[in-house]
């Protein structure tokens, strides 16, 4: 198992979904997927992947407290490993995620792999990660295509673990980003876009 | 019909929650939905609201482009007149939302309801909205229980129209929302915990 890649499977199709997932379950940390997979499919779609693999439900929650408990009592009856929320609505809204999540770990955002990222979310970066241990939160997302923050974000992550997108189709590196400080690597198009994931994927561990 | 209250409906018993939006969707601007309720029953909810109301789906879209065109994609498919969005993420986020968005409205958010909305959204307001007119939002989501903030993105919005929570539960009172500058004034738990939910809303409008 490559104890390092989250594999981000956006795909819509259950099939296709189900049978990559089976196909690299055992090669891989976990399996992230995202609100468009769980529109096309229904939430049911979370329970089926946990079966077999851990899933991070990445859905960057943002709302007020009171909705965002609303939303991780819906998501706890699916039993995901973990969920992906935003620290930016305010701490008391990621206080929320945090208290209604039970088992399930919260994974907080401090910066995203768009370039857009570089507008409100990363002038506020030492705040939000500072926010999230105290509010504990289990990881941050760092991202893995911005080699110079996500150093910073190590530097000050304390407990926490960092997961990082960007990699892949959107230029990051995985060797680079594992050096540069992330404990996990989110890579998705690159995976399942490729006639065969479970070599891609055995090649990148290799790289490690 | 009273032309400025968005009725939260923040339910997830499918009877309940058809049954008040028939009782009041000829005496409200729209019915707005969230995240607990598409989880609950599935995203074809919108669809069968949309049938007798103008739908506002309150999604705060918070990712990078790729995965809010994905989402706002899949939401197209069930017809509702809005979809909310947070420009937090950045320019590139919520363009791709606008880009991709078809006759859907797009609402963006300055600020939100709760106390946490001061740490990071409030001391942004001014570029928040700024991005929202240059990227083509029809509306803004600013706070019903914070009067000057209110104010200011009043005078700030340009051609947008003003969504504002908070009313009622959150403490705001909706004529001083109007006052201060909303354009439409979203009430939810005062509604639908409401044992005569019409009769409320009538109560409002006499007021207005």
């Amino acid at each position: 198992m490559n104890h390092k890649i989250v594999a981000s499977l956006d795909i819509t199709d259950e099939k296709k979904l189900i049978s990559i997932a089976e196909e690299i379950s055992n090669s891989v940390f976990a399996i992230k997927i995202n609100w468009p997979t769980i529109l096309s499919l229904g939430k049911s779609i979370i329970g089926k992947l946990s079966m077999f693999s851990k899933v991070i439900c990445d859905l960057k929650i943002a709302d007020i407290p009171n909705t965002n408990r609303l939303i991780i009592e819906q998501i706890s009856k699916e039993n995901p490993w973990a969920v992906i929320g935003h620290l930016f609505p305010g701490p008391d809204s990621m206080k929320s995620l945090v208290d209604n999540s039970g088992e399930i770990k919260i994974i907080g955002v401090a910066s995203m792999s768009n370039p857009g990222s570089n507008v409100y979310l990363n002038p506020n970066f030492e705040n939000l990660v500072s926010d999230a241990i105290t509010l504990g939160c289990y990881g941050i997302v760092a991202p893995g295509n911005d080699y110079e923050l996500l150093g910073k974000i190590s530097r000050a992550k304390g407990p926490l673990k960092i997961f990082s997108p960007g990699v892949g189709a959107q230029g990051g590196g995985y060797k680079k980003a594992i050096s540069s400080g992330s404990d996990y690597v989110i890579i998705g198009r690159s995976i399942y876009e490729n006639p065969e994931p479970l070599k891609y994927i055995m090649n990148l561990e290799g790289e490690n």
